[in-house]
């Protein structure tokens, strides 16, 4: 932290997690608790993260907060929310704990500026990882060492999950209160290392239905939703568990798309219906199908968020060919020297088998780029002042 | 019947039924029994039929049948099945009723032609028409009078709802043996004399997931399934019917639009997955909820079977202005003259604001064509010779 005890200044970085055990629904919107417990994995950091710094200082007159160097309004109720959830955990921390703790005064306004190193239209959770950053980033700036599920959740409720490497699970709690709807680890970073993950960015229309309104629609129309939340998903939940212990990569894989399809099922039960997946989507699924099938097991495994992108989880050993297969079947139109991107890897041909197996006509275009990464770890401090993205004037540094 | 008893030859009609609570799985196999009831609506004959001769002769040697001038093999399972159950109902009839019934001997063999007036491969049903006009038209020579959704059934399960006109329920019974599984009219077609039924014929690739196939894994797999056919569709048959009978038709729409949707996720939630819907079903189904939006009430109502086409049930007075609005939204590529069959209708602009309101980028030539038509009624004999589609000679007549 910064010595000078008027000004501190500290700067988070902040993983992006994908569920591979679904969260759909709430049973209370404004403590934002789920209707079921969800599990993600916590995707590296070096390909996809949120940096925020955040800083106090008696000369500033009002809250401010930067994304993506625009200035967002701070007045939005779920950045109100977190704010006001961090103060509470300050004041009580000071009042029970430690008297002189480091000499700032809550009532000082903050300012925070947020970036992605990825493009936030992508449709990559960057909320998740948004909302994990700021919680983290506002507690090192207040000195709050509580658990912080609750005030990253009040952000957006996966960003909870966000606060953990590895494998993370989100368990819904029971209380009322939401005090026992918190994140924790189920396993570290470390514990499955030949695991990848390959995102593919489809292009995609404007998407139709934000996952805030969608949920929102399914908790009061779907009734699929209900059942799965109630009847589907505990047992769900034991079974990913173990296989992420046992390193099951099949168990894994097979659950994580049953899960990912129950999901969309979910919406399209919703009224009117919600759709996320789209002809390019549905390509994919066949297309990891046809490619498991082939090999006679498991190889890979898909899962689809609110939105056409599919993440792939497979081993170390089956990326190059997987991606072979995918460029086979969505060769890239024109930017064929960004289309990979993420961690290096060889390049392999495709076995004339494998081809004829897919079967898939070629669409070119319809997957805009790949994205190569790995299960990372939980968020980050930086220590080097030159790694903020606010100036000693708390205003955001100009872009480099 | 022909006045010759050692050559009967008769003809009969049989109409397409679209569910509007869906029948998706089997609880027996062999027995052709489903998972749940369902209710349909029988489509008119003017535009949608299929029309089977079946004649039986001491001279012919073997069994023949024949699809569309195509003869086919038959010694498929589904057609020996349905030949099994008519021939025990005529030795039934025989022996209970009347032992000197039409003398025609049960050992002879039979003949049978059947034909489409609509394309077989645009994925509309035809199986059920077809499989109510061969149990319609057996029953006739062989002099069958007793129910027979049951040999329907045995060909197909939807069949036994083509059986009749109007709007018709299969009441998915109890009994181990399925007698109590059968075929009956909830209101006929004259109940409801302004609804319509605009069928969209989406341009498609190639349907991947046959129906029974479709079906069965979806049983073994979607734990979804299980607890819609236990647990939403009984309210649902009430509900649907209530609406018929009342004539409500947003209650009918919206739920026919619901039942859709949960078919659909089903299928979604089946492992692999299947996807009937494309890119264009879901246009469809957003062009749908728009135009209701814009009208503030339920006008018109979507409803998909296993392929991408959609049917749209509206009354009367909204024909136009929708057909005008999925003209706007898919004009037609090439086949301007032939996009819209069936009933005449007057042709009418579309109002700015609903142009305003569908805000879909139009996607030319994703619908085919678009087909008019009504309830109607059930299958009919034919008493005019010419109709006949086997000359005297037992074989098919060449084509006009």
């Amino acid at each position: 932290m910064a010595s000078d005890k008027s000004r501190v200044m500290v700067t988070c970085t902040a993983p992006v997690n994908i569920a591979v055990i679904k969260y759909w629904g709430k049973r209370d919107e404004e403590l934002i608790l789920p209707l079921n417990s969800s599990l993600s994995v916590t995707l590296h950091q070096d390909q996809l993260k949120t940096t925020t710094t955040a800083t106090i200082s008696k000369d500033f007159t009002e809250d401010r907060v930067w994304l993506n160097g625009v200035e967002v309004d701070v007045r939005q109720p779920r950045l109100q929310s977190c704010l006001r959830e961090i103060h509470r955990l300050a004041r009580k921390r000071r009042s029970t704990e430690d008297k002189d703790a480091p000499g700032l005064s809550l009532s000082h306004k903050v300012h925070v500026a947020s970036e992605n190193n990825f493009p936030t239209a992508a449709g990559l959770a960057s909320s998740a990882a948004g909302y994990a950053c700021l919680a983290y980033t506002l507690a090192r700036v207040y000195g709050v060492e509580a658990e912080l599920s609750e005030v990253a959740r009040r952000g957006s409720g996966s960003a909870c999950r966000s606060l953990y490497g590895g494998f993370v699970e989100w368990n819904m709690g029971e209380r009322a209160d939401g005090k026992d709807s918190i994140a924790q680890q189920v396993a570290p970073e470390s514990h499955w290392p030949e695991l990848r993950v390959i995102i593919l960015v489809v292009s995609a229309e404007k998407k139709l239905t934000g996952s805030t309104a969608g949920m929102q629609t399914s908790v009061e129309t779907s009734t699929l939703l209900q059942y799965r939340a109630a009847s589907v998903v505990p047992a769900r939940m034991a079974e990913m568990i173990r296989c992420i212990r046992e390193r099951d990569f099949p168990g894994f894989g097979q659950l994580t798309m049953k899960d990912s399809n129950q999901f969309h099922a979910t919406c399209l039960d919703t009224f009117p219906p919600i759709s996320y997946l789209t002809d390019t989507s549905r390509r994919i699924m066949h297309l990891v199908h046809d490619f498991n099938t082939h090999h006679g097991q498991t190889k890979v495994a898909y899962t689809f968020d609110a939105g056409p992108n599919a993440v792939v989880f497979t081993l170390e050993d089956t990326v190059a060919e997987f991606v072979a297969a995918v460029k086979h079947c969505f060769p890239p139109e024109s930017n064929g020297d960004k289309f990979l991107r993420g961690l290096p890897m060889k390049s392999v041909p495709l076995s004339d088998e494998l081809k004829a197996t897919l079967g898939l006509d070629p669409t070119p275009g319809s997957i805009q780029y790949i994205i190569v990464t790995k299960v990372g770890p939980g968020p980050q401090i930086l220590d080097d002042p030159l790694c903020h993205l606010l100036g000693p004037d708390g205003l955001p540094k100009p872009a480099a």
